[in-house]
């Protein structure tokens, strides 16, 4: 990897008066830091911060495609997803260690994979196979959200490498679009942004949103933590997303142009 | 189990022109069965049937709570989801012999726990586990929907076991509402209900809605398999999720107050 | 699958006058039912139950063989044995969340595999393999022996669809015999045939007899529950056990002939 | 362990005319050699020979039952079966590295455990836990019904321990009966006693026998590995198989007698 | 944590003319970096660089000790090794999803725990549980020596929180000494310090040595990769690895003492 | 196997005055037994017993190497230690019915097979695979030196019957040098030679030393229990260590000219 380590960094402009415990507007992002190949060694490297939420995603391609896929002429995204033991307030077990991997750690290695690959054209892409593993090094709230918008960026890299390297077609647009995703939720009845865990485990209703750079949907998971939550609830936090995955898009273009 | 079994079945009227495959309109659900206490073993069960897709529903319910509820005065509800190996097309490994549980066993698992949890006031179950296993029999799409509507089912027996056995209280409103589940999704640009497998593997977007008897959202988990989704195509696959999950409450309730 | 589903059912005549508390005689049956093609997608499949005991047995026929056959021109026949968590009185954990299988379901996987086996002549079904799926949906004794005399009904008839389908030879005489099961056991003194779980609990001795259509043993397991048992009691269950099995046999070509 | 290890050995007498490859006649078992504590640290042990089959039979007691056992003021005997990897002619992958215990392990360590509980008194043996550990360091054929034997040695030196330290009362008879098993088979339609491995796969018909001392059967399990065997073939093995336990008990009984 | 992030770095000063790849002297560690609290939820934390090589160490301290352990009157200091998955130059499996750990990192995890209880003194400790985390995010040879440095620094802020919050008393001195450990090795028959990945590889003999701040030994591990090593050989790789040490616990204390 | 069981044993000379517990000098081996071709199966096997430990090791030599090897003309040794379950004075459980390998087992499993590596020609090998299994039948202290010491034995012989059947060349010279390895720890102060059990909890210091037959190092392995230990004693105990292999030498040569 020749690209030195670079940042970028922002957080969308309050528009609301409610002010939330770390001092943000509803509407508003936490702090969002993105290191581009933090890694030395992966072809496509990001650390992302969603304020205290640290995830480290890394693109790792290589040449060729599982056997069920030979001969198709295209590529393969797939994620894991996992957290380190102490990344959370009390420590948990390793999964290694349990000698299984849990349903929560599944259900987001899987969200992860199905959010990349929806910008993905994988015949562009080639025989190549791309794995990118997100290892939460600090967790506070939107850990998968973070790991989806920073895995783009480590996915985009790793691209570009590959492209430099040959392996790629020089033409070949095998992004489609960029991808982020946002947590939104429902506090004490008000629609919010990117929550951190306190907000988080106060949360009535808690959804996470991916959304491509042009603005669709690619997942939309609502989920009633307490009670059922309304369509005009819903129709809310969907704008609330948007808001938020817009900001993000921004960031991320930013951060991988600078290393154009 | 002293009920015998006893079965409701429905189907919504058609209200468009465009036919399927199958011979269905847009918005009819396939031929549905429930039949009540299909186990003579369990607390409560029943056997549900979504056009070709069966799955077996049980509920056994347990005096105490796990560990870490002890002394808090509240029950716990929660699911299992498994497949039969030759439930499917193809005969599939079993989870058991692979020493497993694959990533989307795990997903579909949580989620019908989720659900069920939605509509139990937990004080009112008293401290009593209610373990509810979703095993299906045969396979044609939408089984995580027809899971979560006859598990809702088999729960409700085993509330109504519970109370006659004396393990609830007389009057203590276990059951808030009543939920049910389906899928819709998008197939060559039109918004359809209820999708058996064939429809499932080509569908652009595909959605499972849990709703509760009320008309709220408990979950709304949306996925592009394609292309992404715009806000209106959201819209239109919600409405059409609220018309299925209305009729699937109906003949939820008239099975249930058969066995009244 | 074009076979649709059909039931024989039988239950042997009693000629003793002991009563047993289902009211039948020792050398009676419980009420014995086979219904064909209860699966619309396994190539063979019947659903069989001994009493209260229920048996989904599917046959999954695929072309070639495993690695350590091939080249040889013969085929392969195996089985797998499982039960429903809520198919007992009492809820058992899955085995596939514990990560492994207990030594009772691989015992049993083995014995149904080995009974099969014997009645297959392997040349004659050419490189083609059989898994026989017996999922017990319900448990009340004997259902190791229904899983065999079920599957035995499952494999024939995925013999009969590979014929239809030209995998097997028009003139191959795949199967050699029929074969069948039954548990016999002593009961404060008496031998009885085919034991519900009540009885079996109770059983001094206990005997599974896996018997080909023409009267031969496939397999002979007998254990003191209790006190050692003596030849005579050996040879008294024997006969019970010819009985049972004599009765099975018709009912099995009964229900195979409605299907021809 | 204070007893110095002692070895007594036997072998019946020939009393038929066909000669087998290893020279013995049909009814005759291979050279017997059981090695009274051969370890040095386990309350009971022995080192047991059928020919070139050696199995390392350990008995462990230990004060205390099982919790579900608990205050019943009866003890628990239980058995673990395996094979050292290059125990056979070819090596075989360790379960322990496989991460977990094939079929045929976990039948033959049940198989154990039935057939020692059987001639135990287990409210004489009052709340102790017997662990007998079967080893196999060789195996040529018949591995399974040495452990029973050899483990029946280890199992009742180390019932004579507890007594020796006041762990059993010293009246308690806690062995009911001696109990030992051995093999046998047809070989070209002809029954023999006791197959080494080149006589055991090609046996059309296989039978382990567990017998007490006494004469009575504790375990008949019978197999047919080619054809399916006729009634009369079943008595003459049974016949068989009495010659050779007897012939056993009188070898066990007299290592137990040098050793008390 | 109160305390902000600290970073403290050195390296020893070059004292012989034969120049590595990386410029260094053979007896020159490579640079190295500590990163004090780099966690904000541990309640100590370091993150150790030895050149490219990056390991997070985290210390999660918790009242209670093991069940095995209780009433002693006595702490408890256990490791846990791990590196993620893209630390090398190639992906390699996680464990957690491969379900078991691999023989190195086991034995590199008790290594760790060892080197750490060797300067704690566990009754100054009280019944308190200290699990060192030691994840490897980048890896370029010495991760183990890096570790074990890494996380003496986080066990030592742990045990400063600890004292603080008044779990350990005020005057107990917890830490007997401090420890540190490095690699060497013979390259082209010349000793090396501190081994980067490509030196490893080329090393002829391998030692890890891990060494108090007094200068005595708490492991010596070494290895013969081609050759087997001569006493002289030995000698020199001792002297060089506690020159090492004596720099590395330079570092250590400077970083401490700037949190004091 | 053509050659029959053959013993070698020795020990060495007392030096010292101070006496042990079992009467031998500080710088005195427990006597030694090695019994070539113990087993029947094997290529190679010795059984070796050091004192009451007593560890069966057996080389199965197969043609052919590890997919990763093939085609590099190079063979393979690996090693897998394991322990009974009733080895040890209290049994333990079986990793195979706990579904995975300690990460003791692990760690001496690599420790054997590195050793045997650093003495074998691979080139001269050939395309073949040796794999030596340790089986501790008995252990009392310093189970995997003396795997090491006998698997080496076990190796010698496999190459002699691979040399036999013409599977290597008759002049390769596959064996470089002998390998053997013992135990020497530091008690009360000072340096003792091979510690059984008791010995070995007592140590302070505890170091496994293996070596060449020419008397170079291929592992030296010490840890400090107690204190961290003085390069004086780290001398100390080296030379012991020295001593003892070169008696294990001479036993080995003695033990392996006899099947000469």
């Amino acid at each position: 990897m020749i690209s030195s380590p670079q940042t970028s960094t922002g957080s969308s402009v309050p528009a609301t008066a409610v002010v939330r415990e770390d001092g943000r507007a509803c509407d508003q992002l936490r702090p969002i830091t993105i290191t581009r190949a933090w890694s030395a060694q992966a072809e496509g490297s990001a650390l992302i911060e969603f304020g205290n939420t640290r995830v480290l995603c890394t693109a790792s391609l290589t040449e060729g495609v599982p056997r069920w896929l030979k001969g198709e002429g295209k590529g393969w995204v797939t994620a894991e997803y996992a957290m380190l033991p102490r990344a959370t307030n009390t420590r948990s077990s390793r999964e290694s260690v349990k000698g299984k991997i849990g349903g929560r750690t599944h259900e987001i290695s899987r969200l992860i994979g199905r959010s990349l690959r929806s910008i993905i054209d994988t015949k562009a892409l080639g025989e190549n196979t791309i794995v990118l593993d997100c290892d939460v090094l600090q967790a506070d709230g939107g850990t998968r959200t973070a790991a989806i918008t920073g895995a783009f960026v480590a996915l985009a890299e790793a691209v570009k490498w590959a492209r430099e390297q040959g392996l790629i077609k020089k033409n070949a647009q095998v992004l489609t679009d960029t991808v982020s995703a946002v947590s939104v939720g429902i506090i004490d009845g008000t629609p919010m942004l990117d929550l951190p865990y306190v907000e988080d485990v106060r949360a009535e209703t808690d959804m996470n949103v991916v959304v491509t750079g042009s603005g669709d949907f690619v997942e939309v998971q609502g989920t009633a933590e307490g009670a059922p939550f309304k369509r005009e609830e819903l129709d809310a936090l969907l704008d609330l997303a948007l808001l938020g995955t817009a900001e993000l898009t921004r960031i991320q273009r930013e951060v991988l142009e600078a290393s154009a």
